[in-house]
């Protein structure tokens, strides 16, 4: 287990660590599990995160239930054990970059899973759908991913547009839970909101936070509708902050032209209710104005996005453009503005630009 | 009740048509009302449609339970009787132009309505939330909305985005249903995709369709969190069409840059499955793509939208941009491009520019 | 359109009408239907119903697919204008006996609808489960109906437990609704609590109540899984009253043993959460018990019945044992009282006693 | 920490153990705990369950927002390591006697919890219902429970019913779940059924199983409305089996009279679904009924019944008598007739009757 130091020429103050896990290494439970390593606030991580499916659905004849295991599904980098994060704090998580690690990614379904199947809880009689695997094959110059038809000829380019999936910390009540579940710590929510740019707060439940990251999609539609999105391993460089003394009950997510936050439970309308409920009152509170009219304002100003309809609980990011809040407030006492910054500075160090970015 | 016709200069092929209904012609139901007149395919209709409060909101004193009396809510211009329409048929409807026939509109918590209140279903024994108006300036020139909070002295503008909540035709099985329900008729969907440049399509379960329409809104976020959008009186140009022998069981949208399907059903999880599910088959139909092939593609391509979680039904809007679609597909036999090109037209000859539209 | 006057010999003073209607007779709404007769309140009727099949299902070989066609499934009796009942009373419908009028039923799977099954709403892309018939025989001298598996001699005897599935009045707000649907004006509630020996109450939302009633079940499991009971049509005996300035907001049943309240939504919690706040209150208003203290009795002393989790509203009926109320206390103003009275009185001047009813 | 054994004068083989935790042994979670001790198949466990709030609500003025704190609910006995239970088999634990152990219980309402009030996930902006502490008498020789209202002077007996709100095995998936969850693990179902006769089957997930239990009701209405029973001590027998190389993926319950399967999940649909598919497929395999005709079976033959609609999970308990199926038929090869009657021998042993068990 080694995380290494990485020096970039010419900028000896940025703190870069590198760490791509062996096989053995992976998390599969968020919480339960012992820390890879410590990291320090203001460090850059350059990570290594593995596709869902451990790396092992290669090509159009590897299905699902022959090629994976559960619960070997969804291979978690980490956890990261975070200096000063203690509990009752948020640890604030920025995305400074998120590359497609191969040339090559996969979709697939599976057996009893996704929003158009019965599946293990919204069981019923029929027989289940077929499991097929797609191989999805990037054009970097283009930046698109080449959707090619199992049944037909049929070819489509999407867009790419590369996120995490999951990214979470250890849950509170001494709970250990899977690697597929979202839910107030994070977890796998498949928000493609989770990208380049953000920063994703998360409240702390253990000493250190413990947080890992996982399951890079090269794209995905909103909802993840079929149960996998275009899946890759990824490059992932992060850094991180710890937010003292705020608690926040459930994932918040900003950029520098929104603040968002993620409700994960079942039924979908709870997660739509717990996210907005939660951005009605993040806004009533930082801005001073009443519940009501916080109310009133997100009810026209929200841009709600569903991230998975497919998950053991749903997910949904209720979101609010900065454009319709005053201009001189301060979020989360900042921390989003000064990791963007380090971001930046890591990102003109190293010469690259963001994939697929906000704004 | 008289519809009037109206000539436009310099383009006497353009069989415009005018009705602004009186107090007694609205509608409160889809189905059980008798037509209010007979439109023909391809002649164009000025509308005039009053604010789903029936117009007698219009200070922030006026509250929805002194001022507004159930079932006497959302009144509906319409229904029409279209020409040609049969059972089994679907009648395409473009909305040439939604446009505000106010400068101001109103926002409103009703008791026991909205997402983040027990309803009469999602029933608890706490006190409702309090009743609450909030009026809304329009500000032409910035074609913005100027929101004013009643306990401080916060403002926030929002931009001007008009579109129709309320749409739809008479239901099938004999029934009437009340004008806040969105269904397999379409109706109280609330989505902000049904705005000037979409062609709404609907099957037909009735001879002449009987369509209507109201519940203009302004501008709305995501979801309808609070139970209102800004509300608000409009003048609405459109055209319809009817598609032969083709059925479709949920509404469709097609604009010059998307397909849609509307799904409205609880849970909101149900919602989803509708629209996606029927927007996989359309595109597997029409491109004579396998089944689990579109519902890949559907998967990495959609851009799902929710539009009410407060309705009697919730309602979800699955959305294929058709860039990610063959360029050569003609959709529902090209109902749509007729549509648009006669709305365009239109707009030429009386020299405007829609609002807010697609592209 | 004929209901005829049956003279009891020796029990002149019983009012008894009988109605069996003609199979162009039959209500396929709640609502925008004109009455097939006027009642008066403490008459007794003998009405007729026929299955939910329309009697069109007779064999093995008959599948709903292809013997039946929406809408007309689940013919209704009625509806009845009752005299004296005015918006805003409730109408009292007691039902002095259910007897089943043939000596075999029906029940089958149909496409796409059950609770084990993908649906026209929770959709999938699944292959529908197949359709087939059972036909079961009644064992009259047994009191039950004997089950005859089709894929093997498997043979099993259900005692006889005769209810109406379906039973309600016109709805409010102008709607009619089809009668598959339970809401608010009852409908298909497809709650074995509606049987001899029950008064149902029903708000009243439109002149005369419009009451109509079918969908005999011989018996059925709770919930109604499989989307069929045990289907058959029925000789029922009823008697009503009208309970003048008050408005029950969801249907209310009373038997000689317990109170209930039936709520219909979906998802099925929030029909739990109808059916009990609605009893919470009610308990609380009639016995002067503070909301809380009664929301504490009904924890503990609700035996809760699942009645269908596969109508287009799933139905939960909350039960309150009357030995856990205080015993001098008269609900509904003494209407189930009375009409006890005299269902008892009638049952005696015919010589019967009937198949099932609660106690 | 320490097992005691107990010989019972003229019993001598029967192998008695007694466990009573001190304070600081009780689990907070299902997994990711180590046992308390091991058991072994065919011995006698006397056991003592601390009630939910850990003993700490004792007046009507201690509320529980001020008396307990999260995560310290719902204290459970064990786990206990089963000799002999290996991943893939299925553990039978047989409830021999559940007995109030103290001579009073109580009931709470609880901020943000209970099916009657807005939650955490199911989010409202409404102010919370008050917390409010009633406290019950056990009336031994009646064997009934006292309700003590708070606002009058009202009161009213309910049944002594005790059960088990809670008992499950660690997870799979190397997760830890909080004790008040319900899953396929079992866990908090609140299930009646969880009573003195009763056999519940879980399918072991980890070498030994490691089951515990605790959550002693003393009565409950269907559903636990509020979101407590009347909480209470119990003094608990029970003894457990392994049955080898069969592995039950949803807890099934057998008493005398019935076959019953557990479902948990939201929305509360799923559970039904869940508890009668997975009933549906036992009665099908047991059988060797086809999947169709088992379908139709549970359908007409179903008691169900609802556990609990406030918990993590809901539950529904689907539940078919005995008498709807063929007299010889071995369920689980027999382990609830063996524990059964290893039971009764206890019983008499000790010359005691069970308070409340099915039949």
């Amino acid at each position: 287990m080694t995380m290494t130091q990485r020096v970039l020429p010419d900028h000896p103050l940025l703190n870069v660590r590198q760490f791509r896990p062996t096989e053995d290494q992976y998390a599969w439970t968020f919480g339960g599990v012992e820390p890879v390593h410590s990291v320090k606030p203001g460090e850059i991580l350059e990570l290594y995160t593995e596709d869902c499916f451990a790396g092992r659905i290669r090509g159009v004849e590897d299905l699902p239930g022959k090629s994976i295991e559960f619960p070997f599904i969804n291979p978690q980098t980490g956890p990261f054990f975070v200096e000063g994060a203690e509990v009752g704090d948020t640890l604030a998580i920025h995305l400074i970059d998120v590359s497609p690690a191969r040339d090559w990614a996969v979709s697939t379904t599976v057996s009893l899973f996704g929003s158009l199947s019965s599946t293990r809880v919204t069981a019923s009689l029929q027989e289940p759908l077929p499991e097929r695997t797609w191989i999805y094959r990037v054009l970097e110059e283009e930046q698109e991913v080449l959707f090619q038809a199992l049944d037909s000829d049929f070819q489509m380019r999407f867009p790419l547009q590369p996120f995490h999936g999951t990214i979470g910390v250890a849950p509170a009540a001494f709970e250990a839970r899977n690697v597929l579940v979202p839910d107030a710590f994070g977890g796998n929510m498949d928000s493609p909101e989770v990208r380049a740019g953000a920063t994703l707060y998360l409240g702390v439940n253990v000493k250190g936070a413990l947080f890992s990251l996982g399951d890079g999609h090269y794209t995905m539609g909103e909802g993840e509708t079929c149960g996998a999105a275009v899946e890759g391993a990824m490059n992932t460089v992060l850094s991180v902050e710890v937010v003292k003394g705020v608690f926040c009950e459930w994932p918040r997510l900003e950029t520098d032209e929104a603040l968002m936050v993620a409700g994960s439970c079942r039924p979908l309308e709870d997660a739509f209710r717990i996210s907005h409920a939660q951005l009605v009152r993040w806004i009533s509170d930082s801005l001073g104005l009443s519940l009501m009219d916080s109310y009133q304002l997100v009810s026209q100003a929200a841009r709600s996005r569903i991230a998975n309809v497919v998950d053991p609980n749903y997910t949904i990011v209720a979101k609010v453009p900065k454009r319709f809040l005053p201009a001189d407030v301060t979020w989360m006492e900042g921390a989003h503005e000064r990791l963007r910054r380090l971001g930046a500075e890591y990102m003109r160090a190293v010469g690259r630009t963001p994939v697929w970015a906000p704004g």
